[in-house]
């Protein structure tokens, strides 16, 4: 398989957004063109593209097909309908805030220029997504920083290639670590109920050659036990300004397991993920999705139909549970309210 | 759906050996009609019936279905076979005890008996069939007392009626506290690979029109703390000496959330599941299954094939996590070596 296939989840080609279809993975490698808001839209609702800073990048590419829409308005009017769309683009998903940040940036940049918004829009979104990358690899060095030779790690979900511009948060610390030869193991939780520990996250490191272990989620407890788990390594959705985490349903348990068990627990996220305005955990709005995710998997019919079923698809992570939260602007050790915003007025980082 | 239908899950009717096959449910309710050791053993091998409670009554009727097979030799030669079979049907599965304990029991029964072993041995499976329903009733009753009004439980895997000779364990206390009007929430986890809890659980409350709200594992800690979650109850495959509890994985997951949380754990398991010959939940051997149950669901492909996978599918809490072990000898609060070695000695019980 093509190594360079998980850098290619998003692209931006010929003026069209070029997506990796992440729900036929691993089976089949698919890509969608999309050129229009509404396409935009779809594709990050229904998941095609998943993952809060791929998200934001999607969106921000969003913006771009906007302007290609209504570029032949005059330019209030244009304008306008953009700043319609961008609302729209905003509901797509509720906990990634990637997604307002991306949309924010992209709405302040379209009405500080005048008529020729395009080309300043379009060079925006690119330069959105090559700092994305920029900002993974960085973190990915210095997540490493903390890991020991001879590590076991664990990961939840998909924070890779997969779900940012490229490389990844937590499995760019995890590419990183493995680059300079610190990981005896890798685990992988499979994720349930959308499966992207299996589907995405042991097929972007077997691409890479980066042995990884499959299990249930259920299993962590005794993988961490059993195997000697040093680090659990997540991605994030939301940093609250405490240092509050809302990640994929699932991280708040493994965060409990490593406080229980003296294991050490990182967050990797860019500071487009962390969000000033949630004073905390508790202020951000966890999607909860259809009951079928849940009740079906493919054709198989798991529950009856007169399951209730409850399918909130994030949990939040106190920040007393997190040992390190990694940014591009450097770490923050054990998070809270006054080293986050610390964080944001060091202006030299 | 007939309500009678998880009461019916073992059935010995006409010297056959009468199955649900759970495997098909909730879609299908198909039962296997056994005639036959090997049958038996497949039965419980490929999980046609699974549960401690019930893989010990089902073994209890393979030895009936050996010494109906070898009757007619002499009496010698007939046990001779029927202990060949007895350790042939102790190797279907590894870490339910009372598979060993019933076939213990049957082969006893067996050697105490002169020719006329066959309508001794069919009253003894039979009576292991039914102090196990009692056992359940018992412990219904006495899990239940320990249930405040208006509370909230969960459960993990299935300890039901499909889990038993009927009635159920963990089910059982759940039952019997919905049947005192205690309960106002139930939640059931759907238990990965195998879908125990969304398949048999949901089902089974279904059918008693007790509301279930089935969940994702990794959404038990949200499900703890946002729906304040007063007791975790769950089954047990085996209890060692020191009240260490092997049972399905992620059950060790839910003890650590539920003692961080300030949340009760009950374990509700007939004395024939505690295994004095374990000293320690160490000296338990965990199963290990096949890792296509991770990496497929039905025929849906969820990981490539290179993905290498750890499943194991139980795993042990360690003593000082259980708030109360639940029996049909007595409850043992904080359970340990002493604890449990009390309630054996105690013959008033």
């Amino acid at each position: 398989m093509d190594k360079s296939l998980p850098n290619r989840a998003i692209e931006w080609r010929d003026r069209q957004l070029v997506l990796l279809d992440q729900r036929l993975l691993p089976g089949t490698v698919e890509f969608l063109h999309i050129d229009s808001v509404e396409g935009t839209f779809d594709a990050i609702k229904d998941m095609v593209v998943r993952g809060a800073p791929a998200i934001g990048v999607t969106a921000a590419y969003g913006v771009v097909l906007s302007a290609l829409m209504h570029c032949q308005l005059d330019e209030s009017s244009a304008k306008q309908q953009i700043d319609v769309d961008i609302t729209h683009l905003s509901k797509a998903r509720p906990t990634a805030v990637n997604l307002a940040w991306a949309l924010t940036r992209m709405q302040n940049c379209l009405h500080n220029q005048g008529s020729d918004f395009l080309a300043t829009l379009e060079k925006e979104a690119i330069a959105v997504h090559e700092e994305d990358i920029a900002a993974n690899k960085a973190m990915g060095e210095l997540g490493a920083s903390y890991i020991n030779e001879q590590s076991v790690v664990m990961t939840h979900c998909n924070a890779g290639a997969l779900a940012t511009g490229g490389y990844g948060t937590a499995l760019g610390v995890i590419r990183s670590a493995f680059a300079h030869g610190k990981l005896s193991k890798v685990f992988a939780n499979e994720t349930r109920p959308w499966f992207q520990g299996s589907r995405l996250t042991a097929w972007e490191l077997e691409q890479e050659q980066i042995p990884v272990n499959l299990i249930c989620d259920s299993a962590a407890a005794s993988a961490l036990r059993a195997h000697h788990v040093d680090w659990i390594i997540v991605g994030a959705d939301r940093v609250a300004a405490n240092g509050d985490v809302a990640n994929k349903i699932g991280t708040y348990s493994l965060a409990v397991l490593a406080k229980y068990m003296g294991k050490k627990f990182m967050v990797v996220a860019p500071t487009s993920t962390i969000d000033l305005n949630s004073a905390q955990g508790d202020d951000i709005e966890i999607e909860e999705r259809d009951r079928q995710e849940v009740t079906h998997v493919g054709e198989k019919v798991m529950a009856t139909e007169g399951a209730v079923v409850w399918n909130p698809v994030f949990d939040v992570t106190p920040a007393e549970l997190v040992d390190v939260l990694i940014t591009e602007r450097g770490a923050v050790e054990n998070p809270n309210a006054f080293r986050i915003a610390q964080l944001f007025s060091n202006k030299d980082v």
